[in-house]
């Protein structure tokens, strides 16, 4: 089964590909986890990926450290002007989302390989602490606005939302792993479009990356729910 | 002078390649005009550039917006336990010059290149309409949170922060474009660290690009101040 062969690739530190629906936003994202991605993995997505590259944080650890989605906290925002383009939904029917925008203390600009796998890495050691140190390692060691983007896990995650942040998350729970992955979306250089699902099946075998279709992962929920 | 090449490489909607100060970020992005970007434009920032693909924005026309730093709107923010994140200054010196994310109204996911690319022209556009329109023109036609970041140059520009914002915006001002530029910082791949100076040079040969470095624009508008 495709599921399992993409679990046992996370554990082991590489990437699986993951297609959420072609009733969604019909778009395939590189896929690993945060605790193994390294500065050499942050260079394969941009270069093979070319979206942005995130940080999906399962919905306790978002509680945990009292994440807000962005679109939450601009309500709160002091420009009465801006209040109208909060995004409700998206063309693609979900709210976003994106939280804030985070940097490792230890980053020089943030944006490097280096500095991306560093903040993603101890954002993986933050889930894995108790849950009492969670946020004061959150304060004292990360930094806002920066260049990585924390995306928040709907609560219950995909029977909520059924995103890739949610069925990152709902992954790396089933692989018994910090629940915080690196996602980034498949662009085609080409058609200047999201990278199509052909192709990145394609992508997938050339590079022996198993990829996932988000139908899989609902399938298996409703039979182990 | 490489500062009038510069200025006739944007006036004709190309590239140019600007590198701020080995004190500072020590950084090579890739310039270009909102108005004059392409989706083909995005895909060679991407691939070639590697960093977070920018729209930075003059200080009149974020002014006329209402646009405020990040920083400083998280200041608002209702959680508490967040606002010692907030950056004052980042290692190399300065605050970071973030403001809201946005995606024009017109895109799907505001990812793709299409989509970015119509993100910042309709920002260009924004910039030539009169000023009692703008605001009105963007609570219309933009949606936060999105995937481009704004970035807002500092009040007389280079005169008080000396980073690739206010850089690109001084020189767009010089080529009287619309102060609105699309700008992303190089990468390398081998190293894993930003694009050396050297290796951005080797870039900007091969590629026919001319590359400034920021002490020509200071120089420049000293003399011309």
């Amino acid at each position: 089964m495709m599921l399992d062969k993409a679990l046992d690739y996370l554990k082991r530190g590489h990437f699986i590909l993951l297609h959420d629906s072609s009733d969604r936003e019909n778009e395939v994202d590189m896929v690993i986890s945060a605790k193994h991605v390294t500065p050499e993995h942050i260079a394969q997505m941009r270069q093979f990926a070319g979206g942005l590259i995130c940080i999906a944080v399962d919905d306790i650890i978002s509680r945990n450290l009292k994440l807000q989605y962005m679109h939450e906290s601009l309500q709160q925002y002091s420009v009465d002007e801006h209040k109208d383009m909060i995004y409700n939904s998206t063309k693609y029917g979900d709210h976003p989302s994106f939280s804030m925008w985070i940097n490792h203390t230890e980053v020089k600009t943030g944006i490097t390989d280096y500095d991306r796998a560093l903040t993603a890495n101890e954002m993986a050691r933050v889930a894995e602490m108790p849950e009492p140190y969670q946020i004061n390692y959150f304060k004292r060691m990360f930094k806002v606005p920066g260049h990585i983007p924390l995306l928040k896990s709907a609560p219950d995650l995909i029977k909520t939302r059924q995103g890739h942040t949610e069925m990152s998350t709902y992954l790396l729970r089933l692989a018994e792993m910090s629940p915080v992955s690196v996602i980034c979306e498949m662009m085609d250089s080409i058609t200047h479009k999201a990278l199509s699902l052909d192709k990145a099946k394609k992508y997938a075998d050339s590079n022996r990356i198993p990829m996932l279709e988000a139908s899989e992962i609902l399938n298996h929920s409703k039979i182990y729910a």
